[in-house]
């Protein structure tokens, strides 16, 4: 398999080519563009790294995923979802639009940014630190990796150029959809999203999913497993922004997507995969990781439908 | 197992008050809202049917399905695939705002009207009952049911009453999103959607969908594996309507739902299923179509995530 | 004054070449797009012709205000305003968003063309026939011109490409907030668009609203003094499509355009004025004519704010 | 005339029934829903006043006729509406949808509040503080009153409540649509609508623009004359929120509506006028202001259409 995975990498290097680097941010322009890496965790334990598996960079949007299943660990899934729906929508991820036009201010699901923002909010914890440990140690926990931390540098730039998220955050709160403090619950966003990770990590994190919840590597239970199958169902049908549909039919299996170039997929009761490849397509996901996946989907027989 | 599902239908009958049937055309207000029946078509050939499974009802939305496959034949995934998207959307199924919004006006996907309008105006025929005749023979052979046919009165009525989707058609006839006469690319649609269908027939089709496109009880291949694929994706993300994400996470296999009542399921691998009930909740599904699949599904740990 | 206007004409006359002619159908595109002409009537009987002001060209949109007056005069203000808002509205003159949007499914105003197809099914006639020499006997009455009449051949192109328009009136029959027949509502409306005018012919109808409905050439009363004030204001917030609020700043008198190039204005109390110049800006509107109308305004201080 | 006026009143003082009081902050709240005032500056410098007209009450959405007044002197016509535009929008003044989905994410008009912030913004000043000091002398030069100055109770409820504003703010300065420190400009914004005025002060200032910008009681003029046409113009077809269409044709001079319950009104050449009633009618505009005004208007022959 080492062998299938290293040709499946070179097949799809070319598609570094394809996509640009984020720039909205200076810590993300400054990433390879022709990076790419790719990293397996099956739940029987065998794992395969080819590429830049070991090479950082932030988590992004992917940390959707990892709030929501806290947020859902902290309060159940019947108090989250009477905070954000679970609908797909094809508006772009930080669309303002269909928060206002619904009667009920409700973000369409987790995934989008209004929707995350409102999950991390409902973490627990006495003030923002504390919330901020309990999430790296979530993080911790699920990728077998105590040495994952944020990087600070993205987080302030987070910070400053985050007006578009200021805007989300104030206008559900206008709404009370957004409950407590909206500056405090932003940093903690930014923080969420400036988390460093690899392929490796985030392939440990998805085979954690894949496995409804129970650590391959020690057989400890840390999530429900209705949580980890909400998880999945979200991730299928709104992980990749508004590029989420074609995906579903290109790869078919439940996968998030950051602009720091990364995908975290997770294949149910097989396996967890983490792609990172930093340049972008035009609906800001990783071209190079799409592809591997898709041949990779395509190869191996690997969608759920 | 027959008793298995004789109780999951009891236990569901409840929900039928739980909803209303609809009531835009007359021919739909006749119907018994406390009607319910379910078939189970397994793709080893065993069967189940409880209730009013042979009670026949018009198809409406579902046959979007059937229309999909067909056009997909008929053109190749790539051509369909450029005349409507793939991607859920939170809007309802009647929504013209999101055509107008995007640059490019093409429906968000097949499962809401106006992409259903386009593909069906993509399958072949030389005229407008040549079309029909193979979109009935295609339902015929996928149901193992020669009799299928349409409603006459339903026709007439959907007709009538069809001024939001003539809406839809010309709109996008004025951007060239659809090709060919319009009113008789709605009239087919319109007589597609009256076709007369039972839960048994329901159960037959999804099990051709559940076992990759090859009849159970005969083994003959009609459809392509890939398009079988597709189909069942597209429902996923986007068979019932605004209501897809809740029913993802709720109940986790491809379906299509119908204001007619009816809801088709195919379980990847394993079984068809057709559930009927018209008394629709507020978002247009079957009630009690929705709480027996839900409890089917945890029951028999169905889900697909 | 003679010398004054064909100063102003001339000074404008390169502003032609700032603007397209419409292309959408054949007749308008055959226009000339240099050409360019001016007509004064002021209600003191006083008159003056500069450049093309005798060719005839389609009046378009401008027939909106004509068909909104024969409306208001056959049903009264209160009824003919509980069918069309009296709102300007942003978007642009064919759009259908904002009638899904709004709860009540009433189009902002008549000076749009949802708005302008409600109207003109609200004119009082046994057939469409009676309807359209009814529009063109008032229209013939106010321009003092018995020899108005439609140009056949953009009728016809109008029909051929009027696929919008129908989706404007399907969606809004579907709502019942359009009466009657839909194809025969058309029909009248694509006739009416398709009368042929002069800028003599504009002026003078533009007279008779400033004399707030006295024909200034026989003292005859033929609109009431309310009608010519509702016709007027709507006018000034919005008879120049999304361009009216930049236009209310730049001239300040009611006006109407359309693109078949003609913009016809009112000055309360003083003057009717018709501009032709076919060029039209990215906004459809004359660019000549609004720039002709701008230096009047400033040089003869017409601005009624 | 003093008798007109009375009679005007209390012809209309029923209308303050058939409203309610703003409620969003405390200090709205307290104020008795049947005070009715009316004041008339004529610009031959008689004037007259009735019922509650020297009660004070905060100026709220009024205030932005006065700061893009002042900011059109300070940066001239044209630079102020490279960041605003001047189109009329059916959609409510707080709406941020119409910021989205047009490419240009600039606010409608200045008399949005997206709008109204912009101009804000652009008053000069080193410092906050001087903003506001030069704001103040400007509403005090322009009411003839040297002790207006803002509510201090109202300006810190508004911060507190402000949400939807700050909403706003963020979205537009994420596209630089905004420059500058968005909560020092919201603080200004929130200070500005807290200025507190009477009727009189309110017929004084509009008299001002009636008489092109002199003072009517000392003759030195203090605005231009394109500058308070331009103010008047916009009154005209955005004054009164998603009402100022109706209003036009009911009434038909420049005027503008707060939430405090005041209309400020200017007849061109004629005389300002000031009305005060704080039920709202349900477009958020004082119910018994816009009735007494629609009498004065057709008795007096005051429309400019």
């Amino acid at each position: 398999m080492q062998n299938f995975y290293e040709n499946l990498l070179n097949n799809n290097k070319l598609y570094t080519k394809y996509g640009k680097v984020a720039t909205y941010i200076p810590e993300l322009a400054k990433k390879n563009p022709e990076s790419i890496g790719l990293y397996i965790y099956n739940i029987d334990g065998t794992e395969y790294g080819v590429g830049d598996y070991e090479e950082k960079f932030t988590i992004q949007s992917i940390s959707k995923i990892l709030s929501l299943m806290l947020a859902l660990e902290d309060n159940g899934v019947e108090n989250v979802f009477s905070f954000v729906g679970a609908e797909p929508t094809g508006d772009s991820f930080n669309s303002i639009v269909n928060l206002e036009e619904k009667e009920i201010h409700k973000p369409y699901n987790p995934m989008i940014n209004a929707g995350a923002i409102v999950t991390s909010s409902l973490i627990k914890g006495n003030n923002p630190d504390e919330k901020l440990d309990r999430l790296l140690n979530f993080t911790r926990k699920l990728s077998d990796n105590d040495s994952i931390n944020i990087c600070e540098k993205t987080y302030k730039s987070e910070k400053d150029t985050g007006d578009r998220n200021r805007a989300l955050a104030y206008f559900m709160k206008s709404f009370d959809s957004l409950q407590g403090n909206v500056e405090e619950i932003l940093d903690f966003y930014f923080k969420q999203c400036s988390m460093l990770v690899t392929c490796k990590d985030m392939a440990k994190i998805a085979s954690v999913l894949a496995n409804d919840g129970v650590l391959p590597w020690t057989g400890e239970k840390v999530i429900s497993r209705n949580i980890c199958r909400i998880t999945k169902t979200l991730m299928t049908t709104c992980g990749l922004y508004d590029a989420s549909g074609d995906f579903a039919i290109k790869v078919g299996f439940p996968s998030k997507s950051g602009v720091g170039g990364g995908i975290l997929s997770s294949v149910p009761h097989k396996m967890g995969i983490g792609t990172f490849a930093p340049a972008l397509d035009e609906k800001g996901n990783s071209a190079a990781g799409i592809s591997m996946l898709s041949e990779m989907s395509e190869k191996l027989k690997l969608s759920i439908f």
